[in-house]
């Protein structure tokens, strides 16, 4: 029988990644409650409807929402509204969209390059953006044209950008007249570890459109596509069913955001995933392990020896290397040792991060 | 409360389609039974290689299988798999591809054309077929070039291709050297009307890949492209992930297809629509309606007066007109009448039937 | 040697295409006046700019002019900067980007479907136009969206459309919120046919953008896309230079402009073709041969019996037999005929017609 | 009356670009030469058979040669041949294909990322492809697939790869079952400067496949693709189809590539241009300046005193300022320094060479 429970008294020593759980207990009773009875398809049901009108009041405005299958759908297609023909994209060279979707923002975007900044800690810089939007110049088509800036919230360095950080970002697109991408694959984490609402993390900061991601935070299956600039929304239900993501049976989204949503679980989830992130960070550095950029969300990246990773993992421990290209030069790695990446999520418990701990305090350095 | 069930004394006359139903209980029990646990994501857990094997055994051959969150996907996704430069896609003029998925074949497939085909019931012919393709020579460089063909089954207008209108399409595909393509939106609805085989009724009859939809029939979400032909298969992942329809949490899909084989639970489904489907029909010929061809799975598509019509619209009845391309001459409508649309599922009871069917016996021609 | 010139006293009786033939002597005078010199590329040329002034004296107002090496390229590009995500482009099921381009105009507008109508002599009618239109209505995501109307000026079967024709089709489209492109790959040949101004043929009569074609009518390889909607063009040239179609060495193709323009050559080269039909088509019809719509353009599609175009051929015609889908019924050949298409460019003499003419007279009808 | 010649007793010092050049007499008399008859379109007439044979009489193998109107179009063609869903084309950071291309690449190979490897003197390094290479696994669906590499020859910093140096990327292609292409747009500069046959600068070195550049060099557009991958070729006359650049009149190209190899005239003018660029360089050199690479071919990229270069441009010169990305950190220009580009072509002759050199000679540095 696969994927079955596990006892409590084991500790699930999985930090493999957070889309590595299942889902909420708040999702699956939405799931179940809204599971009968006969409803209009493709989004025109009042479930979709409700959720969407959720949506704005989380965000302090009107927003348009749209519901897609997959995170990488709600990147391309949002980065697809504001396509050029020759456009190049700004994104970390680390981000999502660079190097984990196989080229589906340049596919879904009929080409848009996708330039990769460099920047510590998976964050881009305002100025190192600026600069690099310098090789761009308006009207020499054959450098082709700046299209849109895309950062990602939290970051796949489980760094946070700060308010002013993701300002100065909006003042150089801004400056370019384009517009500002947020892949929110980790909304939630990013949202609770700054203690911000909503919209201050958004279009208070300049940001035009979010990729809202749930399914890592307790859904199955919930994304969407979140417009602040309610013109760039106009004609991309025809983007999204052009590419074959209008779901059919629309309110089993609606229905585990409703969960999702409810009495905040969104964020008590994120809260727990951040807080287990957390405790694992402070063992790790207890034990001497070096943590080369903050903790800010659910992820935590330490530089360990090879032989105490390998210990950890004969152990049991789900973890595994991680590429160190987000690293500086004074951070590298030694020849002995790696980095690895950890992620936490809602179905974390205290007892996996201890009994880790417990595992990696027995390691012993060769 | 959006979406509540309905008493069982007050029957739905909601017959607008099968995608308006929610999930089956089945399906919620898969569903909940897989939610806990961590395992691993993007289809490489337990649960999906289970279910995968499981196709394998219904269709009695090893099968590839890519699930995927669309039904629109799968096909585009399928035909992408067979796609040519210039590339010609020969379905029929009515066919969901052509008309229904907003060009996402078109896009999907690099801009291949769709050339529609007439014939009556929704079913395009062997020699229509043929004829057609004559107009796509081999090597002509500027009409392009042949690269599928694609039938639905059942069919947009309700009816099914028998075995031998399978295979006989088949061998005009093949002396042109492309593929069979079968929309199987409604699979099991067609399977359960002809009383074969899932071998029989597709790679024994010359299919070559299959949309395999599960979610009119009972799912949430969950489609599938199912190859007979495992060299064709071969980098289907990466067509997948490039669109954006890789779902990270695999598990959720298979978990629904687990409950919808579980028991035959999607045969049963599949019959109960039908038997519902032939209820209405018989009800609707003893009226005195017209059906302008035969009633294989789980849409009828009557011809009534306008304002029968009408009189049952205005009791609550969720039909619809539905136009009549499909239709030859001498079945068309007269100037008083329309074609409209009804679906069954497996959530529509007798009661649901037998409600429209008195209204309708009260119904007055005008 | 390859393609040597052919002696003044044997007729060349070769109606294959227009594109058969070479450049005209005024076209390659200008090419080598303007071989030598240091000019910039890409366009920014002085002949480039000056050729594009002349462009919008011709046509009597502003616009907006790109060079493209090809009529497919100038087509679909024309048609990219209209293109809308799941669009559909109404043309005449007969029409060169429906069937002769090889899918280009799907590819370069992201998998715009192309909806062929029918009509006698190549025309598409206003009325079947508004009513093919109809199954696309705004707001349904499924049937995608309208994105542009394309009319062929001469059509494919050497007719071409009145004033009134083309403002009653623009008045459709204008309705539905979507351009007027004009295939012009024959606009000389019509333009004289009609004897209107190039404005009266285009903007005047509500047409958008066109594909102005000057490589049949004595050109190596000049065509331009033509828009009078100037915002419309903005960001074309980035269109244009994603697909390839930027020339670097911009001042070839102003060179043929500047010589087809020069002493209005073009004009006469189009008259000089459209007499050359309308004396074959004067002969044919004293032969007894019949044609069944109007020569009004540089091509003659005559019905004759088999083995007289067979003994034409023998005798060294080039001619070759045409598919009859834009003929009516009525019209349709008898078993033992075929429809052929002749064409004749600026290089056709009366020699090449006349010597045609004889072998013809001499042929007995089997 | 733009673009007149000039008096041969006026240098030009126009270094802008070798496309800024207009056609050489061969090519023009070429052109006359076939410019009369009718013969076959769309390239199956016996002159672009000829030259066909040409191109494999001058490689010394059977090649495929496929005319196409522009170089980025030969590039992005050669490359769609060989795309793949999700795939990545390795090439330098400051190539044509990455930076002047306006992502035609990415556009018609379905969405191909460009990764760009930096590089001294505009050339990639075997090892930094093999490590680059690294980061795409095969079988990883997430970051995509490697699909080809791509070299340019000569460099877009008028270097040249040597034959051992091609091989050496071949080898770390080959090891990973992708495709070696060569952008040949200054192909015959490349090819007079390493004094070897076509063959071994192409095919006896792995390359599977030409962009066989002419129009720097004399043509007014003259391209092709030349594949030795013949497996690879097939199929490719529908992509060039399906993107708009098959030319009808194909004569006028052959007739260009005819004058273009008659009596070797090709590498008569390559020698020429590289000579000029070699009497530019040590004149340079001679003055003080400083050129960080070999100039190995057409281009030369001295490093100068800012205020000499505006002094240069004062009296007439058209040099422009470069890009120093290609630069080594201690090569980089000084504050008050500059790097530009200057290119020689077949027109440019030594008094304008010499013109330069006397003018910049003249230059004081601030």
């Amino acid at each position: 029988m696969p994927c079955e429970g596990h006892s409590a008294k084991t500790p699930v020593m999985n930090f493999a990644s957070d889309n590595w759980a299942g889902a909420s207990a708040s999702v699956m009773e939405a799931l179940a409650r809204h599971s009968a009875g006969v409803t209009p398809a493709y989004g025109s049901d009042p479930l979709t409807e409700a959720v969407s009108e959720r949506f704005s009041e989380i965000f302090d405005r009107q927003v348009a929402v749209f519901f897609v299958p997959t995170g990488t759908a709600a990147n391309a297609l949002a980065l697809s509204a504001y396509a050029r023909p020759g456009g190049a994209v700004f994104c970390h060279a680390d981000s999502h969209i660079q190097v984990d979707e196989c080229g589906c923002p340049e596919f879904l975007t009929g080409g848009n390059k996708l330039v990769g900044l460099n920047g510590t800690g998976g964050k881009i810089t305002a100025s190192g953006l600026g600069k690099t939007m310098q090789a761009f110049p308006d009207g020499v088509v054959h450098h082709g044209q700046v299209s849109a800036v895309s950062i990602t919230q939290a970051t796949e360095s489980g760094t946070v950008y700060g308010l002013d950080e993701i300002r100065a970002i909006k003042t150089e697109a801004f400056a370019r007249g384009i517009p500002l991408h947020m892949d929110g694959a980790r909304f939630a984490n990013a949202l609770v570890s700054l203690d911000v609402s909503p919209a201050e993390m958004t279009w208070k900061s300049g940001v035009d459109v979010v990729s809202f991601g749930a399914t890592k935070n307790g859904c199955w299956c919930a994304e969407a596509v979140v417009f602040f600039d309610l013109e760039a929304a106009r004609g991309f239900e025809y983007l999204r069913k052009r590419a074959g993501h209008l779901l059919s049976k629309s309110r089993f989204v609606a229905a585990q955001f409703d969960g999702y949503f409810q009495d905040d679980t969104w964020l008590a989830t994120a809260r727990h995933a951040n807080a287990m992130a957390g405790r694992l960070a402070a063992g790790i550095l207890e034990f001497g392990g070096r943590i080369p950029w903050p903790v800010q969300a659910n992820e935590v990246f330490p530089v360990l020896k090879r032989s105490v990773v390998e210990q950890c993992q004969a152990a049991g421990a789900k973890i595994y290397e991680w590429p160190t290209s987000a690293l500086s030069v004074e951070d590298a790695p030694a020849p002995d040792e790696v980095m690895v990446r950890m992620v936490t999520s809602f179905a974390t418990t205290e007892a996996d991060v201890d009994g880790f701990l417990s595992v990696l305090a027995g390691a012993e350095a060769a």
